[in-house]
């Protein structure tokens, strides 16, 4: 198996990734990996050469660049090369810190989507308090959508809880304003009643409150809708560490006691940290392509690794694709 | 000025009300309070009637039922008969911690519309780490909206904002999935050169992870996001301070730290507590009309009477009638 990466993209590029990489290819011995950048850059930070082979390229796409535009006109950068690898066959799956809206052109003008899916779903898997994680999907792929893109999402984030996350029967519920049938908006009304008829096991609406508590294994929504909540999830928990740092900072004894409490108050930072599930999946395409976080470090690659190679292993694709058809 | 309150409403009712409204008539001289509600219950804890009437009823409203129908069966329910008194002029707005489906729905069958509002909405006032809050609607009243409704959304924000929480020039955000001009849905799309036109102090769009950073003073959205913002920041405070909680008990010597912490560790929950705002406005009817917390204890239901005699005092209804009309 072959994984294209793209060496230049995220914060810590291209160190970070290269490390990833290295720590991969020793724990996984099936595992050979193309690393897609600036090959002096890269070399600097390889010990270790077994099974990595470098792209060299000089072109990347940066943060700020205009999505669609940049991949079309930066046709050598990194991130679209280490795609093109995916597209020729060379490597079976890629995986990208970069740009994210870049990465999902990228991925629909470089791979191409499954036949039958109209629209692909930006799918990260954020942390529950009993540690198991769950699927949300989307996420802002496609801000509009219809209620049969959101069945497609349904269906592909199960066969991704089943297959890479080893839940047999994942619970796939409908993020909406109220748990009763009726509830919401004209998008989940009839969504609702197209999830109900679908061959998964779909548990009926879940509210936003109740998605830390682990209220269902994946979570289906609109971009629009997902990418709020993503945001509004990150940001409450920035803000509360936020003032639990100054209350804890604002006076010498409670300096001390924060002191003390240091490994229970990383813990829960660690517990909150979804870098640990891997990356977010781009589903829907025709090979799989991950969205690694753009703070990424060794063991954030690492993981987004771990996670592309059991969506290879397990045929998750080709899953997909056949669930689709029928 | 005289307020009704549905005495029966809320999960302390009606021991806190009373409690409360005791409180206020104290602190407003120019206050009078009709407290609707089972005559005997109420009595039991009002140690001082000055400037205080009960509108004695058995009937009332309950968490469970089904809004609309039960506004329309139990016509004489507390909920429903406050808003009459309303309707009647006998009193100049009214409160009640019950049913917020069901309030809506006395608000708009019993005290009306304000002419060429299309749409009321739900606006309760949230934190933010400065302690200054800000106005979010719609957060519910309705789930589909349109561009136009946005619009009303924000000219009525932006009145409460100035007239009741005393901004001069209220910063009014529109809550999208990114920064930039061209981002979001269809809706919020439109809804932009419309806010950009308004005569309001449009600061553009808002992101969900800046909201508790205190970003605008009003944020406007649709219902359905707006309930599934506020969802999910209430949701994932309180799984934060699950977790906090799980990790402070977790050993000895936390524990002990965490005893030295404790006033450090109330104050924060203190500032994450929106009921010091008031209650939720339910913006767009002929009069105020003010959703308290279910909760609510003795102090929230203060504020939120001390909130509605504002909206009263700063004429808040001619204010948003006279600026639709233009």
């Amino acid at each position: 198996m072959k994984l294209a990466i793209d060496a230049m993209g995220g914060d810590h590029a291209p160190k970070e990734v290269v490390l990833g990489a290295m720590k991969a290819v020793k724990e996984f011995p099936d595992l050979e990996i193309l690393l897609v950048g600036k090959e002096n850059e890269i070399s600097n930070h390889m010990t270790n050469r077994e099974k990595i082979s470098v792209l060299h390229t000089e072109e990347k796409i940066l943060a700020t660049d205009e999505p669609v535009r940049a991949v079309r006109r930066k046709q050598t950068a990194s991130m679209v090369l280490a795609a093109q690898q995916v597209a020729d066959g060379t490597a079976d799956a890629c995986i990208s810190a970069g740009n994210t809206g870049a990465l999902m052109a990228s991925g629909l003008f470089v791979i191409g989507r499954i036949e039958g899916i109209e629209r692909p779903a930006l799918a990260p898997t954020l942390p529950t308090i009993d540690g198991n994680g769950f699927v949300l999907l989307d996420v802002g792929a496609n801000a509009d959508a219809k209620p049969e893109h959101l069945l497609q999402f349904a269906i592909m984030g199960s066969i991704y809880a089943q297959k890479v996350r080893g839940i047999a029967k994942p619970r796939v519920g409908l993020l909406n304003i109220g748990t009763e049938e009726k509830k919401g908006n004209e998008l989940t009304r009839l969504a609702f009643d197209l999830l109900r008829e679908a061959d998964i096991h779909f548990v009926g609406n879940v509210e936003a409150r109740d998605l830390l508590e682990g209220s269902a294994d994946v979570v289906v929504t609109d971009g629009f809708t997902g990418n709020m909540v993503l945001k509004t999830i990150e940001g409450t928990a920035m803000s509360v560490f936020t003032m639990l740092k100054t209350a804890l900072m604002s006076n010498m004894k409670s300096k001390l006691a924060a002191g003390i409490l240091k490994p229970e108050l990383r813990g829960i930072k660690n517990q909150m940290d979804y870098s640990e599930y891997g990356g977010a999946g781009l589903f829907g395409l025709k090979a799989p392509v991950i969205k690694a976080h753009g703070s990424s470090d060794t063991n954030a690659y690492f993981n987004a690794i771990r996670q592309t190679r059991e969506m290879v292993q397990h045929d998750v694709i080709k899953n997909i694709s056949s669930m689709i058809k029928n």
